[in-house]
């Protein structure tokens, strides 16, 4: 049996997606900018996508919904654009971001930090989110920029984006959010939520690799990271990938009529195969229980090296990934580990579970066995969980 | 009859290269940065594609081709790099450019501009291309870029790469060249041309829309336009977009396939299409017909307003484009026609035919017929026409 419990790094596309995208290939091809009937062919399901992206982030018409090539060029776009803008050529010169956001923002901050501008980092605290009033201490009058993700795409935890926001708008400063591993799994209201730009990746909720968005609150202005045609109002040049707009608006319909089956059915059956793990000795959940999305668990069983775990997994098709950044090549992983890091050899022992709506009970119930007889085997390999001092095995 | 001429502002994907992509989307989506199966399950075929890509543009294996969203993001990707590391960074400011470059280029040295930044815009001659010698004539200490189509959108019209990249590799200046109008249309040697940097995008060459490429020289360093994960070797991050480069690579092997067919059949057409027309009086192939590539003919039909002939040839099943920036809303359009603008009416009277592989000596016939019953029809309506002055008439 196949089980893919990788949907945090990313997901299959939704046949019912792919169907809708496939028209586009080599029949309905032309460019949508041109005048004639190949072009204007493309029109009417475009905008069909637009709608479906519009109301399943709750965008208002007058804001904009820009069509990237993924999440971290939406993320690129505004931390670089206000760069840009509100630093290189203002006189702003902080930005404020957790430290456990993806490094699509860390990596960026970065390269801003060897240009001079000043970056805080949040911590967070010990259920694993930032804490809503550091966000508050840390604001400067420099400030150009608040970046928080809305969920992690380790622990899942769900970060208070609502009172963040409202936090921003007070003092005035903008507020993007990192919104890649909420859409689809809980809830994204941009309105509700008082941010100014989110960004995100049809990937992750089932819809086709290679496209994103970029939400920009009305009156928010930002030179674009790619500078070129007219295309998405000057916003972001380049030649609209049409049939991945239109699957990547498909998808966002489908995710969010889906969302309560994500609520229940999912997030049952990971409390189901979470539990299961739970139930040997010395295993926790990193970030704990409390408000997460429903598909994800970071789960770090001790004398269990995260990798090794996944190699077994592997063996028997079951795809996982480790939380840690420093034992895996994939590259989703953040220093979330690391930031709950007192004890060194936790931070090697996270496995990452990430559900999503085509998983089954079956699929569950057989991904159960398997690790724990991989948990079993392991630790009997584990010289480190054998000999580990008592204060270790029941510390966690 | 449906007959598309309309290929330099896109293309249909070839079917075969649709083939390729399709376990790609539901079947075999793992990301191919995960340690599982259904991440390794991605590597065959991608390096298969890389292969493809570059061999097709005789890139040496220790170069790079990067994989981007499009030649807009790949040309974006050099300009700006260069731009932080040689201007920002170090004591460069000037970038050498033409004045018929796609606004990919041209916006982007406009951003640059903004920036402090001193751009060249060379002028291309009566031929359309740029003089290799008024290149050498604008080099300057701190030219940090020499940035030069490979051929021209709207014309045609192939540059000359390989003395230009010759004079700035003697200059030690770096040279990138926007090939997207070149590939599949004409041999590309990156190795012959003398290049650091090429752009292009799939979808001219009947691949995919929202993938391109980037290739960088080997010892030339760029900070990437999109932080983040280490995907490509930290020179583009973000999820690599498994379908689509995919059937960029399959498109590469395809196009380069054809390239012969293309200089003979594809010219053959294009040639009998233009021939037809420039039998009616006061036609002209604007930049003449030496050194094309081989699908494309920018003809000005003297009282017939391209706008006005594309809305007939449209009813008629038939889609082109005009040459004119002004009289369209097609993003591809560029300055090319004002650059040979003397004649103020013959930059409204541009219509731009191109061919492909995929167009048939029947659909040919039909668009002969069709065109010069338009341009009949059109005329019979034109005052400017009816009373342009004998020598406006004669004048082209």
């Amino acid at each position: 049996m196949e089980v893919y419990l990788d949907n945090n790094a990313t997901t299959a596309v939704d046949p019912a997606v792919y169907e809708q995208m496939k028209p586009f290939f080599c029949d309905i091809f032309g460019n949508p900018n041109s005048l004639h009937r190949f072009g204007a062919g493309t029109h009417p399901k475009m905008m069909e996508a637009l709608d479906y992206l519009y109301s399943g982030i709750n965008a208002d018409d007058e804001d904009d919904i820009v069509i990237t090539g993924n999440a971290t060029e939406s993320i690129n776009t505004v931390i670089k654009g206000i760069w840009i803008d509100k630093i290189l050529n203002a006189d702003k010169n902080h930005i404020i971001v957790s430290e456990v956001e993806h490094p699509a923002v860390t990596a960026t901050c970065k390269f801003l930090e060897s240009q001079g501008v000043s970056v805080t980092y949040l911590p967070v605290n010990e259920e694993g989110i930032v804490d809503v009033q550091s966000v508050k201490q840390y604001l400067r009058e420099d400030t150009a920029l608040v970046s928080i993700m809305w969920a992690n795409n380790e622990t899942g935890k769900i970060f208070p984006i609502e009172e963040i926001g409202q936090i921003c708008k007070e003092a005035g400063v903008l507020f993007h959010s990192d919104a890649t591993q909420a859409i689809g799994k809980i809830p994204v209201d941009v309105q509700k939520a008082n941010v100014d730009f989110i960004s995100f990746s049809a990937h992750k909720f089932h819809g086709p690799k290679g496209v994103g968005g970029l939400y920009i609150k009305k009156g928010n202005k930002l030179t674009p990271l790619l500078h070129g045609g007219e295309q998405m109002g000057g916003k972001r040049a380049g030649t609209v990938d049409v049939a991945s707009m239109v699957g990547m608006g498909f998808a966002m319909k489908l995710a969010v009529e889906a969302l309560e089956y994500e609520a229940t059915e999912v997030k049952r059956l990971r409390d189901k195969l979470e539990s299961a793990i739970l139930e040997l000795p010395e295993t926790v959940v990193i970030g704990g229980v409390n408000n997460r999305t429903p598909n994800t668990t970071l789960i770090s069983i001790r004398g269990v090296e995260g990798e090794s775990m996944l190699w077994d997994l592997n063996q028997k098709g079951i795809g996982a990934s480790t939380g840690s950044a420093c034992a895996s090549e994939d590259l989703e992983a953040n220093p979330v580990m690391n930031a709950f890091g007192s004890d060194s050899e936790l931070a090697h022992t996270g496995v990452r579970f990430s559900l999503s709506r085509f998983n089954t009970e079956e699929q569950i119930d057989y991904a159960i066995e398997a690790i724990i007889g991989a948990v079993k085997r392991l630790r009997n390999l584990s010289s480190s969980y054998a000999y580990a001092p008592e204060s270790h095995k029941s510390g966690l």
